[in-house]
């Protein structure tokens, strides 16, 4: 009886918010930048990192978010990096690392199911992800939470155009819609520039890509677990009343 | 004042129903196997083509449908059919063949917008998509057509429980949902086994995995062009009065 007392939408990011992910992608990629030291002597890891980062900014455009166009960013730098030294075992080497960051089992972050259900007691819940399509679905389904989301999305970016794109196919006055995730840029900054209400969850490690700053002014709100976040909108709708 | 007159929703798949797409995708598998060929003198192309297959449906379940799992498989097929001997310089050629295939313009097939605009104004109007999110979003924005839709779905694959939940989300009755498109394994069959109206538009191209035949006792409705589904619906619409 107590299901969606308030009018809130509360919306979850999935990756780093619900399950771990970054950490995976960083071991990858502490994988691959071992496989590729040996064909770049002197040439610093950090270096052969950023080398990597600035081929997937720079392909971001047309491969989007996700392992896939990870995987091909990486082929990409070892054949430019390696000066066209890599070997075909090694290409084959860092194809099967794309495939098993692929099938990772998708692990929650602790008392995230108990949060899930709590918050899927009180608000009308979504999931909004980015990412490979098939890849984010193979996690939603994988991690069980999806009986407790009225509906999953996996988007393609998560700006303050998709986000009104959503809003409206949902029927979500923005004043009414919650956002919560590690990303600033991604979850919370784009929704609060719509009025919404975006609350930030830190996760250890950010991807670089997702790094942003909030302007000063901002005072975002920022907790330490999903569990603190329906105890602080009781804590704001009571603050409203 | 026509709007919506019929109860049908009509939702419209687009690779190779609304532009062309099966087309490019042969002619980057062409200009593979040409690259391929000096590497393994004495098979025949058909034979390497089979093997490229046979890759891309072992990897379909991680990596879905599109241009990104489509690369990483044309890669892998390079190194396992040369036994290892493809250069870097071809491994960046392959790269660039899916980079290319990512930016074909996106080209309406004819009279493709005015059979939308005209099912646009009698019909709630749905495009379905499957492949890579980023991809697909590129094109339905590059078609122009994004406006005719109600709301636009990629989908990570067109199963009837793909179609069912879709419907769900979007208070859609089976049996007042019409699905068109140029693949029975995708667009009509599923469509069809919950109920709807599944109408086919063969292409002159299909790509092997989306090959099915009809159980002979069904009797699809097939169509030459996107400009006889108005009609036809219109006709069967008489008959139910």
């Amino acid at each position: 009886m107590t299901k969606h007392l308030s009018g809130l939408t509360v919306a979850l990011d999935a990756d780093d918010t619900l399950w771990a992910n970054e950490d995976h992608f960083r071991q990858t990629e502490a994988d691959f930048l071992e496989l590729l030291g040996p064909y770049c002597s002197g040439v610093a890891t950090d270096d052969l990192a950023s080398a990597l980062l600035a081929i997937e900014r720079e392909r971001l455009p047309i491969y989007g978010f996700g392992v896939k166009g990870f995987t091909l960013s990486m082929i990409e730098a070892a054949t430019t990096l390696s000066s066209g030294e890599v070997t075909n075992a090694d290409i084959t080497r860092i194809l099967q690392l794309g495939k098993d960051l692929l099938q990772v089992p998708t692990t929650l972050l602790e008392g995230v199911e108990e949060a899930v259900a709590e918050l899927a007691d009180h608000y009308r819940l979504l999931l909004i992800t980015k990412g490979d399509l098939r890849h984010q679905q193979m996690k939603i389904d994988e991690s069980g939470l999806a009986r407790y989301f009225e509906s999953t999305h996996v988007v393609s970016d998560k700006s303050a155009t998709e986000y009104t794109t959503l809003l409206a196919a949902k029927n979500i006055d923005p004043a009414e819609f919650v956002m919560v995730g590690n990303s600033l840029k991604s979850d919370v900054l784009p929704v609060i520039e719509l009025g919404g209400i975006g609350i930030h969850i830190p996760y250890d490690l950010t991807w670089e890509v997702e790094v942003a700053t909030a302007p000063q002014a901002l005072d975002v709100p920022t907790l330490t677990r999903l569990a603190e976040v329906h105890p602080y909108l009781q804590h704001l709708e009571e603050l409203n009343q």
